[in-house]
């Protein structure tokens, strides 16, 4: 039996609410040897008060060592396990500029290059254009069309550009059509297997539709298409858990991933604040709310530790007002670890704190890295997060008699 | 290579002799918010003793935010992957009255009902018809003859009774004919597979003679059958481990789980210290033996708080009968938790402790949930405890060279 179908067979309607607060990237770690993380410098009063309520833990998004991108990271966050479930990159390419992929849909990353005039790729990146004036390129592009599908494409940033077609009998397994070197022509876009064989040739058809449109282009005369992919199968909340679940989110990315999870996009707030104005106003519509914080990931993207703590501290004191909603379990976790230090996402277990009524306590008064590898739930794979939400919010029924 | 073809091949036979102790529904939690469990209430001089001796650990039943009943949670502990090996409920409830089933049995959960003269239910539960009552209605239906394979009527408690077929060529994939409705009639026991068309014939051939003969009867005049289910294929304890295992119990439930792992029933005890006269007694004819303890979780389901901690306290005194027996490894765990909190069985981790010779200290010396966290053992699925008592038994060999 798979852990889906347990889940599926398990879950029980109630009228509990459970809140998933992820605030991106939030593990750390010192700068120096005997030095402390960023959770550790920050004051988090409310956190530790939770700690010590609640049950705390590490999460694994992955595997040990595996340091995942936001995709995975979020996966493993909603309970599908991350490398079972992979959203191939030009859905997650989509997905990220806020494109809601359909059923029907296959989509591509592309990016713009110098043709010569035999064809031969003489820049990869078209010169790194800017990204005003590929999007007037994408702009042209949008009025290719290709007989028996839709197109659609969409700028993203400098030379990378999306397109996605939709119609029926797509499919996503055709190679990149990127040959990595200068000197020779792009490749043919060619299907792995016979599903994709019409793919292939509506792929070809809008190369070459744009390759007369944009000749006179001066940089981005060509294009390569890289990660071709359908919207992944993940089976919905509603589905799964038989929740009714909302997200809360600033960036097109995350609202793009909770949507792939069938959630509701939930208003349009800019600010963590404004972020828990809009919860307190949706907060009878749904059962689950995942809220998004961006700042403590590119804050250690950027690695500026005093800016990360500061952002860790922001988001200690917009808790009580969450609290003072009655969430019946609140989670704080992340996606996967940002150490400011390696300016980079790691693989390093992320600080988890799950409260509820029904929490055993484990002695936590603190909510850190160090501390949460003492708790209650101890190191833990992420995917195994939402199961710890469904039973505190005493969603499951019994397995077996 | 599967955890069972490993336990196959490292396997090997000794004279040391394995003590399984299992308090039902050991963990719990504290009834108030920075309150103690149930074990950090009770005194445990000789569990806390132990655990200086031994090694701690959590297990953990199923998965996380799984609750278990008694059947997935035993088998757990036996060393059965609980998701992989699954009792059907018509085996489980054959079990737990104490009926021993063969290779050839398929058991049906059965429910008296209420037919009206058209057929139709009219009362799903017979009108809650008194076990005395219905025990007469049983043993009239002990006289339904169905050709070609044997009948066993057994009562349950009111209008439940458990239905078994013997013979070959049957098997469990046959659908429930409860309508789950009134005001409809039963529904033909219809085959979910080939394999179960013969079965579905056995049922249709046994309801029709169960209605001739309780066409008089003022309740019980009808039946539907639930839960169609074989003896599930477990290999048992002497094939896997090698172990010859004494179950030493005294509900039909416990017996019966242990019966289908292949270990034996040993003696007729009703209490604990009989269970470890019992024990004594058969030292030298077993290598394995599990005791069950009841009182842990019929307490804890009665919310009963203060008589969970004197089970625990009574659990604790018996302690020393068994060491004086000197097992090679003692092991004190529970199948579930059982928090009196909660009135229910639960998810939350079991407190687990194994005492051996072998065991590397983990420096704890109370015996908790909250202590058990930090133990050498960590958080573990319950379905590895067989492979540490196995090796703390030394009865593993080496795994490659």
């Amino acid at each position: 039996m798979t852990e889906h179908d347990l889940i599926r067979e398990l879950a029980e309607k109630n009228s509990t609410k459970i809140v998933m607060l992820v605030a991106d990237g939030l593990g750390g770690l010192p700068m120096e040897a005997g030095g402390k993380t960023e959770l550790e410098t920050a004051s988090t009063p409310n956190l530790d008060r939770l700690a010590a309520r609640g049950t705390s833990g590490s999460s694994v998004p992955v595997l040990p060592g595996i340091t995942p991108g936001s995709g995975p990271g979020h996966l493993g966050l909603f309970g599908y396990d991350p490398l079972a479930f992979k959203i191939g990159r030009g859905a997650l390419e989509a997905t990220g500029i806020g494109f809601e992929l359909g059923p029907h849909d296959v989509a591509a990353r592309g990016n713009f290059c110098t043709l010569d005039a035999a064809g031969k790729i003489t820049d990869r990146r078209a010169g790194r254009i800017a990204s005003d004036e590929s999007f007037k390129v994408v702009e042209k592009l949008q009025a290719v069309k290709v007989p028996g599908v839709e197109v659609f494409v969409r700028p993203v940033k400098e030379h990378r550009f999306v397109v996605v077609f939709r119609g029926q009998g797509l499919d996503g397994g055709v190679a990149d059509t990127d040959p990595q070197a200068t000197g020779v022509a792009p490749l043919d876009p060619q299907p792995h297997t016979a599903a994709a064989a019409k793919t292939a040739e509506v792929a070809k058809a809008f190369v070459a539709a744009a390759r007369t449109l944009l000749k006179d282009e001066p940089k981005a005369n060509g294009m390569v298409l890289r990660g071709f992919a359908a919207k992944p199968a993940l089976p919905s909340y509603e589905e799964l858990y038989g929740l009714r679940a909302a997200a809360i989110a600033v960036y097109p990315m995350y609202k793009g991933l909770a949507q792939l999870a069938g959630m509701k996009l939930v208003g349009t707030s800019q600010t963590l604040s404004e972020q828990v104005d809009e919860l307190a106003k949706c907060w009878q519509s749904y059962d689950f709310f995942f809220l998004h914080f961006k700042y403590t990931d590119s804050t250690g993207e950027d690695g500026a530790f005093p800016q990360k703590v500061k952002r860790i501290e922001e988001l200690d004191a917009i808790l009580p007002r969450i609290e003072a909603l009655k969430p019946d379990v609140l989670i704080v976790t992340g996606d996967h670890s940002t150490p400011s230090k390696l300016k980079s996402h790691s693989w390093h277990p992320v600080p988890t704190l799950l409260v509820a009524d029904t929490c055993r306590p484990d002695g936590l008064t603190k909510f850190s890295e160090r501390d949460c590898l003492r708790g209650g739930f101890g190191i833990f794979p992420a995917k195994h997060l939402m199961l710890l939400a469904m039973a505190h919010a005493q969603r499951f029924g019994k397995y077996g008699a």
